[in-house]
C-alpha cells in the first residue's frame, strides 16, 4: 500500500484532463461591487470586474444588510456557541424562521448552514422517515441532492431533465403503495432553463408523490417577494418542500427549507446534518433577515437584474457569440472544451480586468464546458460593452467562430 | 399511502420517550458573556447565564474578532457570493488556511462551512480515493464522522472506546495490503475524555494505516500554541489528518482540516461537500484569522478555562453531586434519565436564571443523560458558587440523592 502514489495519481488525472483547479485570489470592494481586487500573480492588487459572482443582486453589499450584521455583531458576537439545541438557538434565528416560511406561505422553515446541507440533510432523512421511499429525480439535479439521495440509502429513478412523459412513465411504473418523491430544481443554474413545475405537481397528484424543489437560484430572484419560481407561478402551495440558499441573491450564506409544519419539525428532530452542528452565526442571520425583508418589499434589484441578463444577452448574439438560449438571468456562453475556457478565462483577467470562471466538469457534462456570465443590478451597460467587445476580440484571436461554425 | 400518518408517528415516538426537543430563545450579552437574555415564556427577556456554550474561551466576544469582523465586513460585504472554485475564494480564505496550516505544523489546510461537513466530506472523499479502504471507527465517534463513514461506502470496522487492544484486533485481521483509516477524536465531548493518540500512531506506523484526529473540543484550548491534544501530545507530526471546527474556541463557524498539501489538494478537487457550496463569508473567516492569532500566542484564556473547570469540579464533588470523572474542561453531571435531566434544566432555568441543556440520545447513549457545564475564562468563582448551590438544591428537592445511591 502505498497511499503516496493514490494521492497523486488522483492529481495527475486531473492535470491530464484540463480540470485541476486553481482558486484565484480576490477580494470584492464593498459599496463598488461588481468591481474586485485580484491579489494573485500581479504586482499589488489589480483592479477587476466580477462577471460570475452568485450574489446575484449585490445584496452582499446592500446598507441594510450591512447595518444588520454589524449591529447583531455587537449585541450578541462572532458565533452562536452551540447546535440549535445546546445554546445555539438565537432569537435571529426563530426570527428568519418565520420571516422564511411567510416568505414561501408555509407553516414552517428550518434553517441549515448552508443550501448544500439543506438538500443534503432533508433528503437523505425524508427518505429514512419514509420506509420504502422512492425518490424521482431530474438527471440534472445538483451535486448536493445527489449527495442527499444517494445518503438516503433508498430506491431512486432518474427521470430525463424536465421530461414529464419520462417522469410519469416511472411513476406509473412503481408500486402504487410506495411513498414518492419528485426531487428537482426550479431554475438550473449552469443552462438556465425553468422546470414546469406546475405540471410536475399534477403528475404528483395523480400518483400521491411528494415534491421537493430546491428554488437555490430563484429565491429573492422570482415572484412578487422573492418567492422564487414557485411563487411567481402560483405553485408555492402545491410543492411539498421548498428549499433555498441564503448565500446567492440573499448575499450572505446559509440554506433552509420551508413546509407544513409537521414536516420542518421532522427534519428539525431527526437530521443529523441539523442536530449535530454548530448553528449560523448571528451576525449571518440578522443579515438574511434584512435582506429577505428588503427583497420582499422591493423590485428594483429583480427588474434591474433581468433588463441587464437580457441586454448581455442581445449583445452577445449581435457580436456572433455563441451565447445559449436561457429564460432567465443566466447567460451562459459555449465553449465546448475545458483547455479553451480556461485559456478565455486567462486571458479576460490578464488582460481584460474580467473575472469569469471557466466552468468545467464535474460541474457541468463534458464537452458542454462553458462561460457563465452573471449579470446584475451594478452591472452597467458600459461594462457589458467592453465585456462583449472583449470577448469578440478573445473569439477572433482563438479562431473560435470558424470551429464552432464547423 | 398517508404522509400525514408517517410524520405524525415519527414525532409522536419522540414525545413518548421525552426527548422531543424545544429549543430555548436566547441572545447573548457581548462583552458581557456568560450573560444572556432569554426571550421565551417571560414578560420581557430575562438575565440568565449560559454554562453550556461551546464558545469555550469567549473568543465570540473578543473585541479583535469583533473588530477583523467589522473591517472585512466593511471592506468586502456580507458573503463569498460563489464556491470556493468560482468567485468565493477571498484573500482571506487563503490566508486562514495558511494559519491553521501552520498552528497544526502540516502542509496544507482546507476550510469547511462547518466541522460538520469537514468530517463528512473529507472521510467520505478518502475512501473513494482509496479503493477497498477500511475505516476503522472509535465507537463513540461523532455523528458527523459517523456519516462521513457511512456515506464512503467503504469496510468499516467499530472499535470499542479508547480500547487500543480491540484496535489492534481488528487491524491484525484485515488485508495487509487493504488501505486502512483509523478515525477517532482527541477528546470526546461528553464524557471529557482523552484518547491515546500516540499509542494510536504506533499502531498506525505497524500496520501502515492513515490516521485522522477530530480535534474539533480542543482546537485552542490544549497545547502552547492552541494546536490542540495533538500538539500538546507532541504528536501533531504523526496523525495524518487533522480536523477542527471554527465554531467552539475559536468563537465563530466554519470547519477545517490540516493535512500534507497534497492530500489537501486531492479533498479539495474531488469532495462534493467542499466544491459544490458557497464558500465561508469573508466575515467569518476575518474573525476566525483573528481568533486563532490571538490564542497562538495567549494561553490566558486556555489557562482560565482549565482553573474553573478543575474549581467546578471540585465544588460540585464536594457538595455530593454526581460529577462525572473528566481529563478536561467539560464537566458532566450524571442524571441517567431523560425526564428528570429536562425537569432540572427547566428549574435551573425558570428558578435560577441558569442555562444549562439537558444532553439526551442520541447525543448520549440512553441511560447516561445528563447537565454538561461548560466553565470558561468569563464564569467566576461566584457564579460557580451559586450554580453548585442551586444544583444542590434542586438534587434535594427531586431526591435524587437518594435515587442515585440506590
Ligand atoms: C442548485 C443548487 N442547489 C444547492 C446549492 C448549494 O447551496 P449553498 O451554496 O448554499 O450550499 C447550489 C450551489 O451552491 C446549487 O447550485
Ligand atoms: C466531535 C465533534 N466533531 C464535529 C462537530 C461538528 O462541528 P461543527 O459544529 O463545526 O459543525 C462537533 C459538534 O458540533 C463535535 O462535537
Amino acid at each position: 500500500m502505498n497511499y503516496q502514489n493514490l494521492f497523486d495519481k488522483a492529481i495527475d488525472r486531473l492535470h491530464a484532463e484540463g480540470r485541476y483547479r486553481v482558486f484565484i485570489d480576490i477580494l470584492r470592494n464593498k459599496g463598488a461591487y461588481p468591481n474586485a481586487r485580484c491579489l494573485a500573480g500581479h504586482n499589488g492588487p489589480k483592479p477587476i470586474t466580477v462577471w460570475c459572482s452568485n450574489d446575484y443582486l449585490g445584496m452582499g453589499q446592500h446598507p441594510k444588510v450591512v447595518a444588520a450584521m454589524e449591529e447583531a455583531l455587537h449585541d450578541v458576537g462572532a458565533g452562536s456557541g452551540g447546535t440549535r439545541n445546546i445554546g445555539g438557538n438565537t432569537h435571529y434565528h426563530i426570527e428568519l424562521e418565520a420571516e422564511l416560511a411567510d416568505l414561501h406561505g408555509k407553516g414552517g422553515a428550518l434553517l441549515f448552514t448552508s443550501g448544500y446541507v439543506s438538500n443534503d440533510a432533508t433528503l437523505s432523512t425524508l427518505a429514512k422517515v419514509l420506509p420504502g421511499c422512492i425518490i424521482y429525480s431530474d438527471e440534472l439535479n445538483h451535486a448536493s441532492m445527489i449527495a442527499g439521495i444517494r445518503n438516503a440509502g433508498c430506491e431512486k429513478r432518474v427521470w430525463r431533465h424536465n421530461d414529464l412523459a419520462h417522469l410519469e412513465e416511472l411513476l406509473a411504473a412503481d408500486d402504487e403503495d410506495a411513498p414518492k418523491l419528485i426531487a428537482f430544481e426550479s431554475v438550473y443554474s449552469m443552462d438556465g432553463d425553468v422546470a414546469p413545475i406546475a405540471a410536475i405537481c399534477d403528475l404528483a397528484d395523480k400518483y400521491n408523490a411528494l415534491t421537493y424543489c430546491d428554488e437555490v437560484h430563484a429565491v429573492g430572484m422570482y415572484g412578487a417577494r422573492g418567492g422564487g419560481i414557485t411563487e411567481r407561478d402560483g405553485v408555492a402551495d402545491r410543492v411539498t418542500i421548498i428549499e433555498g440558499t441564503l448565500g446567492k441573491a440573499f448575499g450572505v450564506m446559509g440554506g433552509y427549507i420551508a413546509a407544513d409544519r409537521r414536516i420542518v419539525d421532522v427534519i428539525r428532530s431527526y437530521a443529523p446534518g441539523f442536530i449535530f452542528t454548530t448553528s449560523l452565526s448571528p451576525v449571518l442571520v440578522a443579515g438574511v433577515l434584512a435582506s429577505v425583508k428588503h427583497l420582499k418589499a422591493s423590485s428594483e434589484e429583480r427588474d434591474a437584474q433581468q433588463a441587464h441578463a437580457a441586454m448581455l444577452k442581445t449583445l452577445m448574439a449581435d457580436a456572433g457569440l455563441p451565447v445559449m438560449h436561457s429564460e432567465t438571468h443566466i447567460v451562459p456562453l459555449m465553449v465546448g472544451d475545458p483547455i479553451k475556457a480556461k485559456k478565455i478565462s486567462d486571458i479576460l483577467l490578464a488582460e481584460y480586468g474580467v473575472y469569469v470562471q471557466p466552468i468545467n466538469y464535474p460541474t457541468v457534462p463534458r464537452g458542454t464546458e462553458r462561460l457563465r456570465f452573471t449579470p446584475g443590478p451594478f452591472h452597467d451597460e458600459a461594462m457589458m460593452r467592453e465585456l462583449t467587445a472583449a470577448l469578440a476580440e478573445i473569439w477572433d484571436r482563438m479562431e473560435l467562430r470558424a470551429a464552432q461554425a464547423a
